[in-house]
């Protein structure tokens, strides 16, 4: 399989597409993001990782709580609003309806099907272009439009967003594939 | 719209499906790995979470290297048996075609379309049931069939897997939405 190199790239196949919410200068403020990823499970722990320049940056340090809102495909114009504009420039604050859940300072996105709130546990700098952003999840909220018949969030209902570069595109859930922890099973029989 | 909470998860939809590679006794290893998410833009970083029990921790730790490899959807069966059995237990050295980059210690897999070179910056340790291996990326390879017209990663042609907890199943990726940075601007000029 002949293979070319690209160089360093900050590229993942696919990202998904969330809302960071923070209380900057007292009022709600949300910002797109795609570089997002779970960093534990128990205690479980998730990483955001913003440019260093971003307005929503003191606000998360002042606070020292933030949330992660995971939008619908349907929200795709305001999420991509809210990745273009800075909340210095332009008031985000009601582009969303905002709620609060136990850690009062965490603005989470109500029209947003899942709202992970998040007390701050670390920021880590590294010195290059981005703040990382180390948060204990506290919480999780759902939409009960988008709870399963177990009462947990589904993924299908939730229609996510994802995100790809460098063609910096956005695309929705496709088809059910297989289900994991199961499909590799014969595989793994084979072998013993 | 009404809420309900179901307590701290470890859950983002979706997550990405990648195979973690590392040399472990002298030997390419893959683990399967969902907790992963890109941690800097300039210069790259990926985070890589994974079970402080797993067998590829001290492999990544003796070298201070690692490939982060992206899966097409056509290779489920072999990548959901890598997160099924460790190599503690199987030899999972011959599951893949294994190629090295500059780095000369860190697998990887010809088959996965995208494959990242990565020499680990730290391993943070909140105490939890997790190690988060941070990598600064050195190197992306990425098949020839799947470059698009300029050269780039294509992520159609990638067809990569995606991963949603708790009914832990493998999703294709969907249909193309909507340009970044682009379908939001309407909203951004009505706002000023």
């Amino acid at each position: 399989m002949k293979k070319t190199t690209i160089g360093p790239k900050s590229y993942l196949y696919p990202m998904p597409v969330v809302l960071v919410g923070a209380n900057v200068g007292g009022k709600p403020n949300y910002m797109t993001l795609a570089y997002c990823g779970i960093a534990q499970m128990r205690p479980p722990m998730i990483l955001c990782t913003l440019g260093r320049t971003h307005y929503t940056n003191a606000g998360i340090k002042e606070n020292r709580t933030f949330s992660v809102n995971i939008p619908s495909a349907d929200m795709v114009i305001p999420v991509d609003y809210c990745g273009l504009v800075s909340g210095e420039k332009q008031d985000k604050s009601s582009v969303f309806t905002t709620f609060y859940g136990q850690l009062e300072t965490a603005p989470m996105v109500e029209e947003c099907p899942v709202n992970i709130e998040c007390r701050l546990r670390d920021v880590l700098d590294y010195e290059g272009t981005n703040e990382l952003f180390l948060g204990d999840i506290v919480e999780v909220h759902v939409s009960d439009a988008c709870l399963d018949i177990k009462g947990m969030p589904d993924v299908k209902k939730i229609d996510p967003l994802l995100f790809s570069q460098p063609d910096n595109n956005y695309w929705k859930l496709g088809e059910l594939l297989a289900p994991a922890w199961r499909v590799g099973r014969e595989m793994a029989s084979k072998e013993e």
